[in-house]
């Protein structure tokens, strides 16, 4: 895949959910089609597609089928499983690719290639029973958090540990996973940077958001964030060394915590990222054009901000709020899920909170 | 249809090109789902809907079928057979509604329209034969411009009259269609106004853009127009006295030519408009998504710009300039259209060129 897509060219997408959605739109405004791949009929994603496979995520012939009808496969979570990766990979390229994934899908691996990188992290160490959960605790010291090495998002998959003596109860909130110790950074927030990179390594950041988490969900992320100049600059350079190291295609969403110390990598996401949502009202080209554009092979832009937003996830029933949100002339992202449940993101508003000079 | 539309709701569009693919993106965004009705499979709207119905525009029973299928039928072109329109009311609310369709459908009706409410027009009269064009030429004078009066679009359907003796190979050019003479109006520049108004009368519009056209089709426009205060208070104000007396839900876009004697109308599209697109660029809230919220009966954005916006067409094969196009971080935004034929709209491109205080 050399040349940028054409016109009318098909771009798969694994998942179907809200990032899958604003995917599929993004690349509708650059004149390419989309596929979406997900298991259930009338998810947010298909509803703004005409092409759509609804079967499971390991149904390897679907899978296949899907790949023989498109020219590019990219996913909107980082958890799929192996063998139908390969499967895909067989017949069309998969953006971002593997490496990106299998470092991702591990907090293990995850932290451990950061520091491949010289890049800051929190102290960890591997769990896998309760004598290593000691070692670790004598190493790391309390308070820590036990998280599950995969499968875990949103805070689900985690515990705090802070007394030593609780170490066998918080293992067994694990359910026998393969585990990873983390240790507490004194940090003052979080921002993230949300990056892109095209076949040909050029590589555009958008500005640092600042994020603020409640119950182990994002709720708001503002732009720009309380950051330095040089901080600025690293979580660019950061970001930039992870794309580099991984010879990345796509956006990439890295998490980092403002310490005393510097910036300390949390963890990233091989995808477009919920913090990087502001880009929609702040930028002429937003994290999933530029996601678009990069695996589709066609020039990225340069990511320049011309307003300064703050982006509020919707959750659960937080979409009640819906008209009256609509009459503040702020930008309305609303993911077409019929129902509201208790956690569940249902859309985002963007508001113009000032404009850059 | 007092309540505003929930979400998931379904727009019923008519028409499928890339009006209604990006009223459908536009719905999207809030959560709202389309139903295309267009008799070409692969239109550029239905790419982006999951819902289409493809069946002709005076099928009377696909229309009903469709009817029943949606919440709202609004529509993208002007030319829609009574009959249909008929067939869809009985079941589906149509917005805007039947007097602004068939006032802009006729020049002759429109332009009577438009005096009536008090605003300025070219000098025109009614031509139905050569004793008639004779009468009007007698009145208006040399140049002129004899017009079908209905069905004409992008400079079709029209003939300069420059010398009273070309009045036989004039009228001959309308093949026998009902025609209205157009007297020429000296004006220094066309602006347009697009502007929305609400189920309970609230109106937004959108600042006034200047349009330059080039063999009939509207090339660029530019945000803001030259005009002085005072002209873009009447701009606005002409736009509403339209909106209010037709008692019309939805977006309008309103041509205007600037005089010496003030704002003459040239003419209205009872939907969104080309000299619209460049508010996907420059307002949080553009004209697709206002005239979603307006006929779904949601608060309407206050049309504030942030961005000062160049709007250029890509016609033809100017869409082989989205390569370099891509690479200038402008709002770049193409219709899925495989082929790119002389005159035909493929896409559109807004490039910033200034930030609003």
């Amino acid at each position: 895949m050399a040349d940028p897509l054409p016109q009318g060219a098909v771009i798969g997408i694994l998942g179907g959910g809200q990032l899958g959605r604003m995917l599929a739109l993004a690349a509708a405004r650059l004149g390419l089609r989309c596929h979406i791949y997900d298991p259930t009929p009338g998810c947010p994603a298909a509803q703004v597609s005409d092409l759509a496979t609804h079967a499971a995520f390991d149904d390897v012939d679907a899978l296949r089928d899907f790949a023989k009808q498109v020219d590019v496969v990219t996913y909107e979570f980082e958890n799929i499983p192996t063998a139908s990766l390969d499967a895909i990979e067989a017949i069309a390229p998969i953006r971002p690719g593997r490496t990106a994934l299998a470092t991702s899908q591990d907090r293990l691996t995850e932290k451990a290639f950061l520091n491949g990188c010289g890049l800051k992290t929190a102290p960890f160490a591997q769990v896998d029973d309760l004598d290593g959960l000691n070692a670790a605790i004598t190493r790391i010291g309390t308070p820590a958090i036990l998280k599950t090495r995969r499968l875990g998002y949103d805070g689900k998959g985690q515990a705090r540990l802070s007394d030593p003596a609780d170490a066998e109860n918080v293992l067994d909130a694990m359910h026998g996973a393969p585990a990873i110790l983390e240790g507490f950074v004194p940090f003052s927030h979080e921002v993230s940077v949300i990056a892109a990179r095209d076949p040909g390594g050029s590589v555009a950041a958008f500005d640092p958001g600042e994020n603020v988490h409640q119950d182990g969900i994002l709720r708001t992320t503002t732009v720009p964030a309380r950051l330095t100049a040089a901080q600025r600059t690293d979580a660019v350079l950061i970001a930039a060394n992870i794309l580099n190291t991984l010879d990345y295609i796509g956006v990439i969403g890295v998490e980092l915590f403002v310490t005393e110390n510097g910036l300390i990598v949390n963890e990233f996401a091989p995808r477009v990222h919920n913090s990087g949502h502001w880009t929609q009202n702040g930028c002429v080209i937003d994290q999933f054009e530029q996601h678009i554009r990069a695996i589709a092979g066609w020039p990225l832009g340069d990511g320049k901000r011309h307003s300064n937003v703050e982006m509020t996830n919707l959750i659960g029933d937080g979409i009640a709020a819906i008209p009256k949100l609509a009459g503040e002339n702020a930008g309305l992202h609303l993911y077409g899920k019929a129902e509201a449940r208790p956690g569940r993101k249902m859309g985002h508003v963007n508001r113009i909170i000032g404009t850059v000079q």
